[in-house]
């Protein structure tokens, strides 16, 4: 089963660099609120509260890639979908950033779910809570 | 007369640092969008076309103070509130950010109108146009 | 007693704006980046080894202003001159920032120690301790 | 021929997140000013100059990936180790990303050569100078 998401960002004159089109750092950010946004919106919770909840330290990534296929700038709202597939204790992402229905950028990531060792501060991976699983009908 | 417009902002996870809380600077880039909201909403264009109708470069800072009460972090959806004053040839901005009803920052602006000299590339200050004065009903 | 630290910074192409001038926001994160480096040289260790060693959550601002005198740009190598007060649990900071000996931005920060209680995760002032005023000479 | 060059960046406090690691879209903030910086120390000059010199717009980004192998936090001095391998108008760059030896993050980048369009402002890309592929000795 493959879970999406779609959300709209505005493309902010900060975000943009002297060409006057977005730097490019910025679109990874954007992608990575699109994945909080993802889970909150499945798990019914901020990402705040998911950590407490579920006793885990974050999905960091292990690769990303993207192709940029046209600018965007300042003042442009953009769309982005997001889409998840679970493995077993990481999980793969896709996103397509569109500008009126035009495809811009084109996403993948995978991010690995961790745990942090109390004793050490130390961060290693840990398979996926099937509550979790459960609620994104994975 | 007094213009304002309110918006709301959602604190994401890379907004905030290692204590789990917003990293500061990330409140002037909201506050600068908060600026470029109102602009937007008054004279009825994104930014990036009104730098072509109006014919200028910007309006940046010539100094910005803030009072930080109440720290805000990831998941937090807080409000903007931004009010305007014109000068000549400079406006004053005044942010209260806030979180389910409790102030959060509070930040105040000067920025001043530029155009940019077309042979140096230099920008300099030049009286805010009747037009956008007009606009803001200042 | 006044403890002062000099450093440079290299202004970024991703650090401007579509104006071409360095996104005023950034100079939060280079002000912030010039704390942790007359900390990290007064008490001899990384911000990551004083937050063990000290136990203690961070420094984060009660207020802050900033004066925008001349613009820099990508390409530049600004200096930030950075001067601390001590008060109890709290502490003051100057910081210019220039351009070949020309000021560019005078920015002041109020700070406030913090330790985080355990059991909430809530971060609250304290009394800045005893070794550290010690080491500052203050 | 292959070009490269290497440099040391700080990861600062306000680059990392509440897992306190880097948070990964400033991995690719560094590794834009390490390719800017491959070009200062090849052409001479600063791109700010480099714009002027060659008369171009910037080289954005046509696609990029990477591997995150091992975390980054603040107060690690990581080295950035970029190499160039040049097209007709774009040229591939890949970065390795150490700390104390080991490799933290691999990076990979096709970035394509831009003029702008004096009349519509729109950039499109063309071949590199020859003035520029000397100086690589490419």
């Amino acid at each position: 089963m493959i879970i999406s998401n779609s959300r709209q960002v505005r493309i902010e004159w900060g975000d943009c660099d002297p060409a006057g089109i977005i730097f490019y750092p910025r679109y990874f950010a954007i992608f990575d609120a699109s994945v909080a946004a993802l889970f909150e919106r499945v798990l019914g919770m901020t990402k705040y509260n998911q950590l407490k909840h579920y006793d885990f330290a974050g999905y960091p990534l292990v690769r990303t890639q993207a192709k940029f296929l046209k600018p965007t700038r300042f003042g442009d709202d953009v769309t982005i979908d997001t889409t998840i597939t679970f493995g077993r204790s990481s999980f793969d992402i896709e996103h397509k950033l569109t500008l009126n229905g035009e495809l811009c950028v084109e996403g993948s990531e995978r991010r690995v779910w961790v745990v942090r060792n109390p004793a050490t501060g130390a961060i290693r991976s840990h398979p996926i809570p099937q509550a979790v699983r459960d609620k994104f009908g994975a």
